[in-house]
């Protein structure tokens, strides 16, 4: 999976529809797919396997894995064993896996298993109680590029416009590039639209339910991102 | 004129049908209304005071006069004795004066008369041919204040999409508040709408024709503006 020049909007999927769903992405306008499967009811990993690959052949869209950590953001509770399982399994089968920092027993393990296969590493920080000060945005974008990031990926919570300011500002001038940065909550939805203007490479939007706050539907990014960032 | 916690949407008005373009300002959301005096025709200065007072008195908007400078954007070319002298001609009918700071001949005696009636001083840099350098900006901003601007007003053209950025952040940094930016031409027109999320006070729309490249009309920037920056 090659990111290009951006931005991409990626499209997050999961549940028993996820052909369907892919299918719907595409035709909106997602070039990726994010497949969250923290947030599947029950997963069955042979199943899941067999429609990554339908997927792959039939939509042709690369296809990220992500099994979010509950405290940020996620929605079934997995031990971190549990986690390292499901990414095993799957990572022959997608182009890319989203992991958080903070999962320090078995980040490294994922990053190498996906690298392995050729695939790509984003390395995440979620923060849904506030965006706190660059110091530390700085701090978290720098370890996930010593830890193997292909992109760091930062969402945080913003409680008010001058935390959307300041995120899309720090998003400019962080060194750690490739970035991706997100504005979480509803004061922060502009940042899924802008933050490709400061250098952000994906913005996610979802195809029916949204999977995080503030999230815009693929459509509507598509349109929008065609106003304000013609690339 | 005050202000206050902002965005506030100038609409640019100028000619024959002063009055009328006024009306229709207020009518799609203005809050502000700025005379340039360099795009008539021909200036009648007694009839211009007299449309200037119709106007406070029938729409009730602050007004701004400006005598933009023909290097810096303007229409006609006025020698800096002519400028002067329709300054004070008009000071005492509107709210605030626009005054270039690098009016150096004149800009002491426009803000020493607009403060001695009430009046707001924007002191204004505008580069029509490139966004220089953050240093420049700085320095453009920090003798503005020096002078005595009540508020600073930045204006420069954009060639892509890292000029709108930088700008963008260097008004979310920069310490001389009020702040007013505007990424010129455009690839800058985004930040007709998004500027006031950095802390830039005012966004500048037209009724009929555009007056600066870029520009947006009124109702156009009022809707945007309710879905990107909400109060």
């Amino acid at each position: 999976m090659k990111i290009g020049r951006g931005p991409k909007i990626v499209a997050v999927i999961w549940g028993d529809r996820l052909l369907e769903l892919a299918a719907a992405a595409k035709e909106e306008g997602a070039e990726v797919l994010e497949v969250r499967v923290d947030l599947f009811k029950k997963v069955n990993l042979a199943g899941l396997k067999k429609s990554l690959k339908e997927i792959k052949r039939k939509i042709k869209l690369p296809i990220i894995a992500t099994v979010r950590r509950k405290d940020e953001g996620g929605g079934r509770r997995y031990t971190e064993r549990e986690r390292l399982h499901i990414f095993r399994s799957l990572t022959p089968m997608v182009d890319g896996v989203d992991i958080e920092l903070r999962s320090e027993k078995i980040i490294g393990e994922v990053i190498r298993e996906a690298k392995l296969r050729g695939g790509l590493a984003l390395v995440s920080y979620h923060n849904l109680t506030k965006t706190p000060p660059d110091g530390i945005l700085k701090d978290r974008a720098c370890r996930a590029k010593e830890i193997g990031a292909d992109i760091v990926k930062i969402a945080t919570l913003a409680k008010n416009k001058r935390d959307v300011a300041r995120l899309l500002c720090f998003t400019y001038q962080c060194p750690h590039k490739p970035l991706v940065t997100i504005s979480l909550g509803r004061v922060g939805s502009i940042s899924r639209i802008i933050a490709p203007l400061f250098g952000s490479r994906l913005t996610y939007g979802c195809v029916e339910t949204e999977a995080a706050p503030g999230q815009l539907h693929v459509l509507h990014l598509k349109e929008e991102l065609k106003k304000f960032c013609p690339t």
